[in-house]
């Protein structure tokens, strides 16, 4: 049996655009005798799909995709995701199911079990859990189809009561599909093939896993779709974070070999090829050719600066530095032969008088008063409104330069360095940026050796640096880790002899961090690496008093 | 028996203070010589907990909490809300949960069966449900306590597939007991004291039902808890936006009179009082006492500036005008007489000069463009940075005062007249604005009249009127409700023929909706009155094609 993993990029909501894409893979898969050509989870409408699911007028589109994608199945099977109406009087009104059509009929619908709820996932948000559990035949052989989540829940502490596979392994399958969505996070790679090959071993049944590519806004999709033996070696491993069409001959008496690609957890190149990728594919998608940031000479709009130049061509991305009086020569500078080194436009602003004149404005209304950091947000913001005024004019988006260090400490000015479209390192902590940093220059000077080296500082008052009021980073970053990533409360922190953190700097960092949750609720969406994100994934009040 | 109704305003997160508020209660309702005090949902950590239910170390301070209040209970019963862990080895890891306190014992844990997972409300995404039913006796008494979802499906159209009071029922219970945290919205107070009746009436028993009270960042919770007797009639109900307490004395054979108060669905008081109360709370909660805004003497800011001086006092309003050179010159004396009406202290600060500056220091990189939107929002961010410099320099909190209209259409700038701490009319339709505006001036002028007849300008390029780009309000806001409130695709809104709307029209304002997502991701928290507010309870994807 030829089986097709057809592992695709979708926009969300382009109904018409989805099925045409699918269409055409159908058309490719029936040319190379396929005989099932397997999609992704909710393919016909792209993953996550989120409140377009409550219109019914959207429902009934996917349902004019999907009879599109039926007609165009003569002499072949296809496997692909949607939103299906349960038709039922209780519960939620929707399945997120797996149509298998198969030449211009349905022969099956499969319905998802398990519905993550956590994180960023809130399936059950809108749809029901499937209750019923057959295996469909084709071509006479018995296929076990689940979807993403149903093949996950095979922990000894299991987040489900019902594992879809117990159910179905009595009816004694031959071989496993499954439609998956699953987004990159740089801890999830090997998890994921693990996962997919425990499952295989533990039913001894192969298994065709088919994941969606792509850049959803935050959330980054990364591909990796697999073929594994029932010994639970992967046989054919689709690319990273582009489209790919494999076709495996799956022949149950067939020997074959390992073969999965040099892609481990925590692979800084892995991180960097999803953030180019997730740049990329919002600009993409909303329809954006350039960008626009601001280039202080730091090594976070450095790392941002060669992310979107490899992203967008360096062409299209306009640098544009915008020194204060407290600005070093030094930063222009760096900034400029950043600039120089990947070839982008750069422009060099001067905010002085901008500066001067806010100053002068609000002289009488600030009588009496001392300079503070008023004065510091004034700088970071007039550079915020030139970016915009840049923007509005050009058509170039901004984007964001922030780190997660910085935005977990509200280390950064609501609409001032916090502005932009899309955050491009804002789930990146401090170190993991310089990290990127050198990963970035692995074949020589992209990013200057000045900006890598020099002391990090704001440039917001005279000889201002980071460490004037936060600790190094490295300490830093691992008490934010352990907070944000691992959900350690302080005592528990401190507890972690091991790890030598003073009791009063990890309270204050854990109070920086809850007190700014109205700041990041404001910020830009942020591409996605870490188990833990900003944004939807890690939904905290804002009103609240922690102390934990 | 006698059975306290407590209803008090909770601190998310503040477990040492919400147990030190729940003692106080208890012994007054020792005093008063009650059998049962019944609090809300969650109130030992207050409701929603959101992801600080992800801290092992959170729960811990509940158990807490909770053990403290368990030894409170010396010749009295106590109802309680908690989270508790299931303690199972599948499933979530916590329950919602209610503590059946007695004699410093508890007497009986009883867990959530359904947990509303739509809109605002995302409880699967931290509880397991429960699945077994029973009853609790106390003082001879069979009682059946349920925590607020639980008593909500009723429908014809169901959406869970367990109604937990149909399986309590055959235990032969006396009275009914609902620990609730249920939120306000302008459809939901007649809703939901129908849906309490109905139980009573179905089963043929008392109800007790107890909800929090106070705003939460933008959910706004009114409190009104009941007492309904076994034929459906609210015998006492608490006091809406105020902590309350109650006693019922209830005796299973005494007649009841229907005694409720006059509030009714879409009542613009409740509204007003709603608004009033979340502004309130969000600045005590969060310790700020004083607010600045830009007064622009139009109707958004105007009744902004009137919710504010009621909140917190018109001293502690500061109030700006920044008026432009497109500025006429009754928008700055109707903002002053607005302030002078309500006894606010009041500045003009031209942004003129700032602006200038902007423009010359962006010439050279503008040679060759025309003005257009850029300027226009060049003067938009220029005032939201002096507000934010105001901000910073004496401490009060930026108000937003952008109404829903406006947010939806993206007739509003990012970072310019979006910025603030808080929006208080951003839930409110333009058309409600005025409604608002009426009532405000009910017993005579505080919002100068001159305010409320003039036609809506944004007041950024010469003689700009709203009505320029936009249609008229009433319908804007029909077309506006209907897509976003009710979830109707184009096509539908077109087919309703009573409602005359010109299909051109109705794509173009919803094009507008949708491609402004991106622009509402960053808004500031809104205080949530309408059953489908932007923000978390509309979750969106940003980068999507729409076209429904």
């Amino acid at each position: 049996m030829k089986i097709a993993l057809v592992q695709l990029n979708y926009v969300i909501g382009d109904i018409e655009g989805n099925t045409a894409k699918i269409l055409a893979e159908i058309a490719k898969a029936k040319d190379a005798k396929t005989d099932i050509a397997v999609f992704s989870e909710l393919a016909i409408c792209g993953y996550p799909p989120k409140d377009l699911l409550d219109y019914p007028s959207f429902i009934e589109r996917c349902e004019t995709g999907l009879a599109i994608i039926c007609e165009a199945t003569e002499g072949i099977a296809v496997l692909v995701g949607g939103p299906a109406w349960t038709g039922l009087q209780k519960g939620k009104k929707l399945y997120n199911s797996a149509f298998f059509f198969a030449d211009k009929k349905l022969l099956r619908r499969i319905d998802k079990t398990l519905l993550p709820t956590y994180d960023i996932f809130d399936e059950y948000r809108y749809f029901q859990p499937n209750e019923v559990f057959e295996c469909v035949e084709y071509m006479g052989e018995l296929i076990a189809v689940t979807i993403c989540e149903d093949l996950w829940n095979l922990d000894d502490e299991k987040l489900y009561k019902v594992t879809p596979m117990d159910e179905l392994y009595g009816q004694k399958p031959s071989v496993m599909i499954n439609l998956s969505g699953s987004p990159y996070s740089y801890n999830h790679v090997e998890k994921r093939r693990n996962r997919m090959q425990l499952n295989a071993k533990t039913y001894g049944l192969p298994l065709v896993y088919v994941n969606q590519v792509g850049g959803n806004t935050d959330i980054l999709f990364d591909g990796g779709s697999m073929f594994i033996n029932r010994m639970g070696e992967i046989v054919e491993e689709c690319e990273f974070y582009k489209e790919d069409f494999k076709i495996i001959e799956w022949d149950s008496a067939k020997i074959y070999e390992d073969n999965h690609q040099e892609y481990y957890d925590y692979d800084i190149g892995l991180i960097h090829d999803a953030l180019v990728m997730g740049v990329r594919d919002y600009f993409n998608k909303v329809g954006f050719k350039n960008a626009v940031l601001g280039s202080s000479g730091g090594i976070d709009s450095a790392v941002v600066h060669a992310l979107a130049a490899e992203a967008l061509g360096a062409e299209n991305v306009k640098a544009i530095t915008m020194p204060s009086k407290y600005s070093s020569t030094g930063s222009v500078d760096d900034a400029k032969k950043l600039a120089k080194n990947l070839g982008s436009p750069f422009s060099n602003i001067s905010i002085k008088d901008v500066f001067d004149s806010f100053n002068e404005t609000l002289a009488e209304e600030f009588t009496g008063t001392e300079p503070n950091v008023t004065e510091e947000n004034l700088q970071a913001r007039a550079r915020g409104i030139m970016l915009m005024a840049y923007s509005n004019k050009f058509g170039n988006m901004v984007l964001n330069t922030s780190n997660k260090s910085e935005s977990a400490v509200g280390y950064s000015t609501l609409y001032g360095d916090m502005c932009g479209g899309l955050s491009v390192i804002g789930d990146l902590y401090k170190e993991q940026v310089y990290e990127l940093a050198r990963f970035i220059n692995r074949y020589g000077e992209v990013i200057p050796y000045e900006i890598i080296n020099k002391e990090p500082s704001a440039e917001l008052r005279p000889d201002q640096k980071d460490s004037d009021s936060l600790p190094p980073y490295a300490i830093l970053d691992k008490i934010l880790y352990l907070y944000i990533e691992e959900r350690k409360g302080w005592k528990e922190i401190v507890a972690m002899k091991e790890e030598g953190l003073d009791e009063a700097l990890v309270r204050k960092i854990i109070r920086m961090v809850d007190h700014n949750e109205y700041k990041r609720f404001q910020a830009s969406p942020t591409l996605r690496i870490s188990h833990k994100a900003f944004g939807f994934g890690r939904s905290m009040p804002i009103v609240a008093r922690y102390n934990h």
